[in-house]
């Protein structure tokens, strides 16, 4: 297997915008085609990640289209994968392979997604066809319950009282709303308090608005080559040292929501690709698509023990400037999650970070990073680590 | 890059069911775990294509809970695939690299669709979506008005008086049918006529009913595997030669839609890493979503000249027995198409051909098979050579 890397990233925005699907996705792709010092036509084929295109704008089968409207040859192939949030990330995965096989040199990877227009509740009702349709859609859940389970679950498991939990939980939207605001692509730019969460209005209980994501429009892509093309191409090639991915099925064939086997098994596979242990990681992207989300992700990835994860957010051990700083560029929960792309947008900013290039939400001599993103109810989990 | 084989097929019955998308995977994959003589739990990754299945079962992000339901456990990759018609090939291409570069040994493969219960009109429009969302759904174009146009470009270009072109297109849904009727899976297994073709109501001029393949329910699989292991396997492993992706962009930016350059270029492709050419070809399935699909396919994978596919069509040439059997499964036409399927269910029927287990519709000898699959307007095709 060849050294993979990845040389040129580029990311839209995150917001509301008129832009179509192609035109996003195009937008982020040709940032980082332009910042990996080659043309388009070097580019050997392109995996897409995309969710709900189809609703959303009535286009299936997207990957041709924006193959040609980057002026990609017919001989470059395109495909477009689809695994709830987890979207990107799983064309990352892919498409780190056919590089690391020696398949293809270079390759252009993202994702993309436009929803902003249909509004939030349609939009929740629709992303519910992520969970179940046989054994949870048809009973009314959608994910804010799914994680509101969790929420219960989390605080009777570790016998943490619901009211401290919440505050705590608040927290991780206060951390991810701080970072966000020196994130100039966030979707949200404005610091919160404690406050802001709990006088928000009630989602799911025990979720309120402030412990919710948004969705969003937005679009990241990543070019990725060899190690020794990379370090032709561009003066700090960012290296993927450790990829996984996991699978689980519906909520009530997983034992245990708070202990999630597939994030724990997809990390695992990342750790031991990559030769590294959670204490090797120096800054963290992950799937705080809720504030529990977060928490529990923090833990399965063994940054924490478990049941702990949230008193350690509590003394600031995940704050930029802690011991293991998570979503330094705002997270879902503030530079937003437009859902096909979030994979994407998090390794968008690993490798900023990486390359030191994030002002004020640096985390200074960051060396190692990590993504993680988990698409519906864990039936996806993909996990990469990247390295300098 | 190491060998990789077919060791199990398995496929559903193609047309109407009562059965979910997870069951109906489920079926074909057993089928294609028993026939390889393992157990599930041998599978260490799973790689699924279903196209519509967000809005016919409101299912999306099914890769999981495929994988859930066959027991596989948390820490196998399941991914989804979606580009159109073309779904499960771009998943079977995607699986033979996994395999091919040493990352697993053995993965199962796939596609699944059930679309039937929303009906045609329902199922045409919805489809749709496949093609430019931008500039070709909006003035109402769907996927028998694509073929239509391709049908009177495809007479006018080299001079086919139309009522002549139409018998020609006739005879491929007669030759189809003849042989879908000695398909024990196929949807219709009813012979017809140039009559019943010609006097069938129009659906798109010059395409009349029987012009069109079916929507269908039905779901394939394979199990992909390193030489060395399926040869212990099963007595008859069948191996993948060469694979083949081309892309292109919405119509108005392809040249001659009658020489579709994304299917030359992927053709070409498969051919290359084969080492073999189109007049080493046995057998071949390829994309007869309408009849005259069937012939301008016939002509971009070489085996007629450009404008004489559908002569050698009317000289018996495609027929079984004759110089290239096409469609001996009954292709799109008369077996079904179960959109996302559709891939896996052409290299099922090469499969069982190589192995010559066809009966009444073996081509006698076959040694080397080719698929060939069109997504929306060519906008994604894979080609497969598989050889025994």
């Amino acid at each position: 297997m060849r050294k993979v890397a990845i040389a040129g990233v580029g990311m839209t925005k995150f917001g509301k915008t008129d832009k179509s699907l192609v035109e996003l996705f195009t937008e982020a792709a040709m940032e980082a085609i332009n910042g990996s010092n080659i043309r388009p036509r070097d580019i050997q084929a392109l995996f897409v990640g995309n969710c709900l295109g189809d609703f959303a704008e009535g286009q299936a089968n997207i990957a041709g289209f924006l193959a040609s409207e980057l002026g990609l040859p017919p001989w470059t192939p395109a495909t477009r994968f689809e695994g709830a949030c987890a979207t990107a990330s799983v064309a990352i995965r892919d498409a780190f392979m056919w590089v690391a096989s020696g398949f293809y040199d270079t390759v252009l990877v993202g994702g993309v997604e436009k929803i902003l227009h249909m509004g939030t509740p349609l939009a929740t009702r629709t992303f519910a066809m992520a969970s179940d349709s046989k054994y949870e859609e048809f009973c009314g859940l959608t994910f804010p319950g799914v994680f509101a389970m969790l929420a219960h679950m989390y605080a009777h498991k570790y016998g943490i009282p619901l009211p401290v939990l919440k505050e705590r939980m608040a927290l991780v939207a206060v951390k991810n709303h701080k970072n966000g605001a020196m994130n100039p692509l966030a979707q949200f730019q404005k610091e919160i308090t404690v406050d802001t969460v709990l006088n928000s209005f009630m989602v799911a209980d025990p979720l309120q608005l402030f412990d919710c994501c948004p969705f969003s429009d937005g679009a990241a892509a990543l070019v990725l080559t060899t190690g020794e093309k990379a370090a032709k191409m561009v003066d700090k090639p960012v290296y993927i040292l450790g990829i996984g991915q996991g699978s689980a099925g519906s909520l009530i064939r997983q034992k245990d929501y708070t202990v999630m086997q597939s994030r724990v098994a997809s990390a695992r596979q990342a750790y031991r690709m990559a030769g590294v242990g959670p204490e090797d990681i120096d800054v963290c992207e992950l799937h705080d698509c809720f504030t529990i989300a977060e928490i529990v992700a923090s833990e399965c990835l063994g940054f924490f023990e478990f049941g702990k994860g949230s008193e350690a957010l509590e003394n600031g051990e995940t704050a930029i400037g802690g011991r293991i700083p998570i979503n330094p560029s705002g997270g879902l929960k503030a530079k937003g999650h437009p859902i096909g792309a979030t994979g994407a947008a998090q390794a968008y900013e690993i490798v900023r970070q990486l390359r030191g290039e994030c002002g004020r939400r640096q985390v200074d001599g960051a060396k190692i990073g990590m993504t993680d993103t988990l698409g519906g109810d864990a039936s996806t989990i993909v996990n990469l680590i990247l390295g300098v």
